[in-house]
């Protein structure tokens, strides 16, 4: 089959990549829809070694399941964890130390025609839901998870840094909330995108400094930056995005100021699937382009220009 | 009057220190017991710039101020906020940033015959609890901020690490929770002067990874480092010290592991009072030596070597 593969820091379109078979407790889908998302060119870059087919955004078709889901559409949870474990029999299967990740650790993502996922990992797809729009599911959950870990009060003066895909899809949620949203970023376009009840400003004109919560999305050492500076004392500050290598932190800062650093990753299905039912966030803004699977290497390049939000793999 | 003073980094006994005067809202209060922190070390090593008399942790007796203190015993928070600025009006008083902290910013310390301190910030000491014992409230209200901003669990898995003064406080702290607690640090003999229902262990000897909480007290990167490598995911790490500049941090973990990281500073002297009051901490055996304030520096060059906790300067 047809799949974008990842190996030694080569990303290629292959078409002599094997159909996969589906393992006990799994599914077989086709993929519908998939999305692009930072995490891929990271990996591209070399953030964490993975050789395989990228991709973990998606909607697909069940081909091979349980009777139930036959020919209906799923998204699905990346995290295949062993469900035998301690971390999996406390109820912390995201993080089980055993774990594949789709299209990120040791299991193929959708970046192809076919994938499979444990049936443990499906949830159907309401009708109501446009293919496209449930694409978004994924990172949704990942933005509807700062409200698991975070309480996040109306009279809350919240800041969100960095402008991209994720940052978009975190003050649509955050919104939900009815605080006091900011945004602030570097690219105009993307800015511009912000729902209008979020105040948006360019980074350098951002000196406020008495935010009760500030989710940092931009994965850079200058965000954190950002981020960190405009935290009032006994603040709070959500990393929402991986960094390449480290770098240097006053810790010492924290202490001063009591800060609490949440780090936050996956979310819920469930939730952002009801989100996605309701239909109250405007996503059909944020998808800047569709492309073949056969032009996959096209819709790479473009979605890490600056200012380019969501770019899709319409397989329909 | 005499005094310890910090000035350039040199610190000197002085006995030409005027004898201090209390502005509007202060008391005067004459020293009778004061205990040297590691606080004062970093001081004095140039952590941040200070000019004045050293020291924050003291019994006093009133000798100026309103009737009901006078010739009473206190201790006194050593923080003075303005209460005028937006974040005292929000309730965060020890976060002002105006605030002089007492030994530490623009106020000077203990260390000396006599200080001045607001009369809001004093708090009647119970005749129950003795002087020496009393002089552990400021500490002591530090470790009880952790319960204050963690909750922690009779069945949660607690390490602290480090096995100095304040390791010592917060691990009697923490057991009063009846969590499962381990402690880890490098000094024979503080670590055989944890209570015996903390499990304790060398630090080369910690393999644990599956910590629920984690208290770092050791304010160097190593002891942080241990302390996050002994994190479950999802688990909390409470940054207890300070840090000497800054350090790589490795934030991509604590997003990966959805860790959170909560700095932890000044705590509330009422609850630290009442804990004194039913005294059921063991706190005696914390101390190592006495000293006149005359032997201040001696009491300083004692109080740094490894392995001595507790050094106070008795002037009873």
């Amino acid at each position: 089959m047809t799949g974008v593969w990842l190996e030694n820091g080569i990303v290629a379109l292959r078409h002599d990549l094997p159909y996969p078979s589906a393992a006990e407790g799994e599914a077989v889908i086709k993929i519908l829809c998939a999305g692009i998302c930072s995490t891929d060119h990271s990996l591209i870059a070399g953030m964490m070694s993975y050789v395989g087919v990228l991709g973990h955004e998606f909607v697909g078709l069940v081909e091979e399941g349980p009777k139930e889901l036959l020919n209906k559409r799923v998204v699905g949870e990346i995290v295949a964890a062993c469900r035998q474990c301690a971390t999996c029999k406390q109820g912390r299967t995201s993080h089980c130390p055993y774990r594949t990740v789709l299209g990120i650790t040791n299991r193929n993502g959708v970046f192809a025609e076919y994938i499979t996922l444990p049936v443990k990992n499906l949830y159907l797809l309401p009708d109501s839901i446009p293919t496209e729009i449930a694409t978004f599911t994924e990172p949704l959950a990942a933005a509807v998870q700062i409200l698991k870990q975070v309480e996040i009060e109306y009279d809350n003066k919240v800041l969100v840094v960095g402008s991209g895909k994720l940052a978009q899809l975190i003050a649509r949620v955050l919104l939900l909330k009815g605080c006091n949203l900011h945004c602030t970023g570097r690219n105009p376009r993307t800015l511009a995108i912000f729902p209008k009840n979020a105040k948006a400003c360019h980074v350098d004109d951002m000196y406020a400094n008495d935010f009760d919560v500030v989710v940092e999305c931009t994965g850079n050492a200058a965000g954190f930056d950002v981020a960190r500076r405009a935290l009032r004392p006994r603040g709070t500050l959500v990393l929402k995005s991986t960094y390449p290598g480290t770098f240097a932190v006053d810790l010492t800062r924290l202490v001063v100021d009591e800060i609490t650093v949440v780090g936050s990753r996956c979310g819920p299905f469930s939730s952002a699937i009801e989100l996605l039912a309701l239909g109250n966030i405007d996503l059909d803004i944020l998808i800047d382009q569709r492309f073949q699977l056969n032009q996959a290497m096209n819709a790479l390049r473009m979605s890490q220009n600056p200012g380019i939000l969501k770019v899709l793999l319409d397989m329909q």
